[in-house]
């Protein structure tokens, strides 16, 4: 990568969203720099699969922190609250689901842009999605410029004019099938990407909860099969 | 304490401000969770500060949380860069200070936040001073209400309106002796408390670098001795 080449920090879950991401943000011209989070979550594979994505997408340099949201509870997703399944599009979105985790997507900036101040770029991507998933506050474009404006106000670079900072998030309106007909035209490999909240084995999906129902039916507008196994589903 | 007793969550860092602004904070009758980060900085006798501090001042819960910002390099604070020392008070405050850490008072809050929404409380408290450290960004008026906004829609509880957020900072625009003499009255004991960014020795101050000579100057204003001991200073 030339020095001329812009950087970028790119937050990556492993999941279809942020990975559909990366692809637009390379697609883009940006040399990325990938940042993954282990914070208690049940499944481990999810770094696994973010590991992979980083190292066949091309990622300039992949960072695993660490941190603890256990601590702070409140969420399906580190604790041992029971996930929700099978629930009907209408059931998708409405309220706060359990598995939100409190002050995530807050805390997971945070991260990226200290990162990307030491890179000294102000260009952070982020794949998250107000429509499919509009019961996490913190998803939503209100929320997203509410991060860039207090970016602004919180590095050197951005206060002393050399480094604005922008909060990339090109899925935020787009409906599940849009974002995997986006992927498939960038050549995303969607068998690398897992999504499931309670996968029942490793490799497997349990095809019953929101993210396996939300993703096959993002699969089936596009008359395209999901790569990846499921245990059980009717798409 | 009683279920009616406000609780308050509050940044400890076990320096003079961050322990003023406690006894501010249980003054005004908040029970309070204290919240002391582990970051790589070079002197755990901060954190033993702060643990102390904690103890004697009857926070009800204390965190140490572990976070990594050494990764991010960027900062004497953590990194192996010189600290400056036996500056004119013209040249402290003056651009922003080799000691800056990358979004450092960003990560920080978002795990106050995280915190407090699952205590269920939107009362966060910090010690930041934009008068005595105006170099650095994060610690400015207009930081802070960036972040107040940003928290009011990031969270489950203040975007369904049954849990605001405030970030409390009332040192924000004190000078170093107004801090120190609203501490006093407050009966602070401000031999358990640290400020030197680079001690010579455990339990003893340099008196040269920036925080020093605040703090000394901050004494001497209010005609009161600094309890705590220091290798050698001109006041």
């Amino acid at each position: 990568m030339g020095a001329l080449t812009k950087q970028a920090v790119i937050l990556l879950s492993g999941g279809l969203d942020s990975t559909t991401t990366l692809a637009i943000a390379r697609h883009a011209g940006f040399a990325l720099y990938a940042m993954t989070f282990r914070y208690g979550q049940r499944h481990a594979r999810e770094v696994e699969a973010a590991r992979r994505i980083a190292q066949r997408m091309g990622v300039v340099e992949h960072r695993l922190c660490d941190i603890d949201l256990r601590q702070f509870g409140g969420s399906a997703l580190t604790d041992d609250l029971e996930v929700p399944t099978a629930r009907a599009p209408q059931e998708i979105g409405a309220g706060i689901p359990v598995t939100y985790v409190p002050a995530r997507n807050t805390i997971f900036l945070a991260y990226a842009l200290a990162w990307a101040e030491t890179l000294g770029t102000g260009d952070i991507f982020l794949g998250v999605n107000a429509l499919d998933y509009s019961g996490y506050p913190d998803c939503r474009p209100a929320y997203i410029a509410a991060f860039q404006t207090l970016a602004n106000l919180a590095t050197k670079g951005a206060v002393e004019g050399t480094c604005p900072v922008t909060i990339h998030t090109p899925l935020i309106d787009w409906t599940k099938a849009q974002i995997i007909r986006r992927g498939l035209e960038l050549g995303v490999d969607y068998a690398l990407t897992t999504s499931c909240y309670a996968p029942p084995a490793d490799d497997l999906a349990c095809g019953r909860c929101d993210a396996c129902l939300l993703r096959l039916r993002g699969f089936t507008a596009n008359h395209v099969t999901d790569p990846i196994r499921y245990a059980t589903h009717s798409p």
